[in-house]
């Protein structure tokens, strides 16, 4: 069997009483978070084209899509909510592919489930079957995407999209198979955006998602695509990642013992993973110490070169980012921020906050030293080194951030982040109705309790931070 | 400026009137040609899913697809036409650039003008800077997206369809450069559908048009994309040429004075390229020393490596095609059926015409001699020794195949092929009402008469293919 057909008959096949509970669980909190992020990124106004855009194609469908108060087609919408979903850079990452999961199966798993009328149960087996695919199909390259100029995100997850898609469609292991196939045909996402911080990173996961949705239906009505869609000769890996290595078959060899959704890692902070750990181990030192911002004179950040080429250099773009997008990635800054206001959230990357003179007075007093941690790059360790004006040293040092399957965050802390976002967008009868439906997806007789994502309101950017 | 940005410029700028009549002429010839082709696919039975998916997702919309009774979204219109336009491998090639250019411009085009409500002359200047596009970012690759897995159609394509659709919204040189910019992180095809002849393949144009439509819809609503998406560090050559040489700025400096809608190679027959000259060769050799089927006792075909790799090898495959997809890429069953039945034509590609016992009485004796030709690879030339019943050898070889710029067919050759193909879809009267339109499209207030296209019939495959 080639690893097409293996997956295909794995997502076909897929009973959702023989998924082990906490994956079941895992499952429907990385649904909530997602969601929540997508929430919080419509409040603040981010990727509002995506709606606009989707609204002028086709106004009219079964599907939701967020702070869009009709329906729309269900790839319409799954385009737009995988763009919210991931942009604010809140949502979670699974380290061995290196994939930003849930940005796209979710958002395609509920408009699949939407436009098929398909109950809780079933649209909770689509998100694990979508899960397990994306992170398979990435896990085969180990990360190799990413060095030849391609978002895993994007490549991968329109595997997860068209499974999650296929198996809400019913339909049979062979004709699995052929969406992902065809899904092959659609993988994309150029990581040029790095070049000027172009929004095509955040429509990655809503393309991979819109795609997916439209290679299950076109199988659906009998198109076909290559069972060696990964492994082949003009494959996937051939074509993306130049050829190297890549042993999908082995990936998918271990569908249905190991789990990759209990792996999936939260962001605590809507920032790129590497600011996570040093901005903890402040937090740590500051705490255990009784540290007040006016006790600080320098930060030194520990971190190792991949996380010094993306929130440490170049200094002097690091020092004042030009953009709330370009705040996430300047280590100084999620830093200084943290210290100056006692927290870093949505609030803390509006055009307001980055301005602040107050946090701009701290960023070029940090500092930063290259260390080697084994835990990489599977995991974003880091800490902080903090000279006090009296003259002390004092360190904190996390091997894995938090949120991290290593030092995870609790149930409680990943329903309070989706409070806290949600909270920007719904009211509170709404928010509560959108996690009773998705933490009791099992026994939702359907997905209507969705059409509260409708009401989701742009809030004003700068009221939603206020300095402690 | 980068390539995209003087890309941007020329999209933005081009005036209507500055376009040397030739060329205004190819771009509405091949405007013509290849909606004759989705048309006979149409009539065929070819690819019916796209049709059928794109009525699931969203009834009703202001864009035509062929066969497609009500309206559809612009983006789901092109994805139906751009499929349907390149089902028969019967469509237009721009050979320096291996693209299939106009099966992803024209639907393109044509969808965004329906949808905006543009005037023909409108739309004419639209597939004219579409054109100009996709054949300038496949240039700067050389030919080498297919040695690395890529389907050039689907990859260079969505850049011709954003292009087409950006100049119908009326976006400006910067915006238009955004619609580039996403549109790189859109571009997808895989070669793999050759390891088992799925239907990727027919899918890539289409994908390509319905990305370029969603590319250009984005930018205008305010996404934004790399400008340096093509010659960037992860732009799209160092992706999909895996870091070859390119130079797309150089290919874009002679925007407007090379035009390279002259250069696109029509087909006068529905098949791969390699087979028309071998074709063309046996029937000049028929035709000057007045030979008949039962003359005939042995055909030698001329091809090169490439040609003998794709239409020749291996034999025991290309002697009995086992579809009729496959037909299209065996030169002793086109040799043979040419022989047989004294023409080659969409009805040469029906199940029931390559189980036609007398053709496959002809493929076994069909051999090749390999040979090298200057011409290649931008032409595809080739040609045939005959031996015959009464010991005589006789051959015939073009340098540059039928079709090509170099050996070209006459407007009125490829008014009728459009006639041909399109009187298997079309009443007289609708045919002719969409070359009137088409062909005066400079003229045209609008494109309602496309709504021809919806009555597109399906005709019995058998009844279109009758022996001589």
């Amino acid at each position: 069997m080639t690893a097409a057909e293996t997956l295909g008959r794995f997502v076909a096949g897929l009973d959702l009483a023989s998924i082990p509970e906490d994956v079941v669980e895992a499952a429907k909190l990385h649904a909530l978070d997602t969601l929540g992020c997508g929430l919080a990124a419509h409040a603040l106004g981010e990727a509002r084209y995506a709606g606009l855009a989707a609204v002028e194609e086709a106004a009219g469908g079964p599907a939701t899509a967020i702070g869009v108060p009709g329906g729309l087609p269900a790839s319409e919408a799954a385009l737009v909510n995988g763009t919210l979903c991931h942009a604010l850079d809140f949502d979670d990452t699974h380290p061995d592919s290196v994939v930003h999961v849930s940005a796209a199966v979710v958002p395609a798993a509920l408009a699949a489930g939407e436009a098929r009328g398909a109950t809780g149960a079933e649209v909770l087996a689509a998100l694990v079957a979508g899960n397990e695919t994306s992170t398979r199909v990435g896990m085969a390259a180990g990360g190799r995407f990413h060095a030849h100029g391609y978002h895993a995100t994007g490549v991968c997850g329109v595997f997860g999209a068209a499974a999650a898609a296929a198996r809400l469609r019913g339909l049979d292991a062979a004709a699995t198979t052929q969406a992902l196939g065809i899904a092959g045909s659609m993988a994309a996402g150029l990581l040029e955006f790095l070049a000027d911080g172009s929004e095509t990173k955040r429509l990655h996961p809503g393309w991979a998602a819109h795609a997916g949705l439209t290679a299950a239906r076109l199988a659906a009505h009998g198109a076909s695509g290559p069972a060696t869609v990964l492994e082949g000769r003009r494959g996937l890996y051939a074509a993306y990642v130049h050829g190297e290595a890549a042993d999908p078959v082995a990936q998918v060899a271990h569908l249905g013992e190991r789990w990759t959704t209990r792996e999936f890692a939260y962001k605590p902070y809507p920032a790129c993973h590497y600011v996570h750990a040093p901005v903890d181990a402040l937090a740590a030192v500051l705490r255990d110490h009784g540290l007040g911002r006016e006790d600080v004179e320098q930060i030194v950040a520990f971190s190792d070169e991949t996380g010094v080429g993306m929130v440490l250099d170049p200094p002097e773009e690091k020092v004042r980012p030009r953009t709330p997008y370009a705040a996430k990635f300047s280590l100084p800054y999620c830093l200084a921020a943290r210290l100056v206001h006692g927290t870093l959230d949505v609030g803390s990357f509006t055009q307001e906050a980055i301005d602040d003179p107050a946090v701009l007075a701290v960023t070029p007093r940090v500092r930063y030293e290259l260390r080697q941690y084994a835990a990489a790059p599977d995991a974003f360790p880091g800490g902080v080194r903090v000279h006090t004006v009296d003259g002390r040293t004092l360190e904190a040092e996390l091997r894995h951030q938090r949120g991290a399957a290593e030092n995870p965050l609790g149930d409680d802390e990943v329903r309070a982040k989706y409070r806290a976002s949600a909270a920007l967008a719904l009211d509170d009868a709404d928010r509560e109705r959108l996690e009773w439906l998705v933490l009791g997806l099992e026994q939702a007789p359907d997905l209507g309790a969705l059409e509260v994502l409708r009401q989701a309101r742009v809030a004003p950017a700068a009221a939603a931070h206020a300095s402690p």
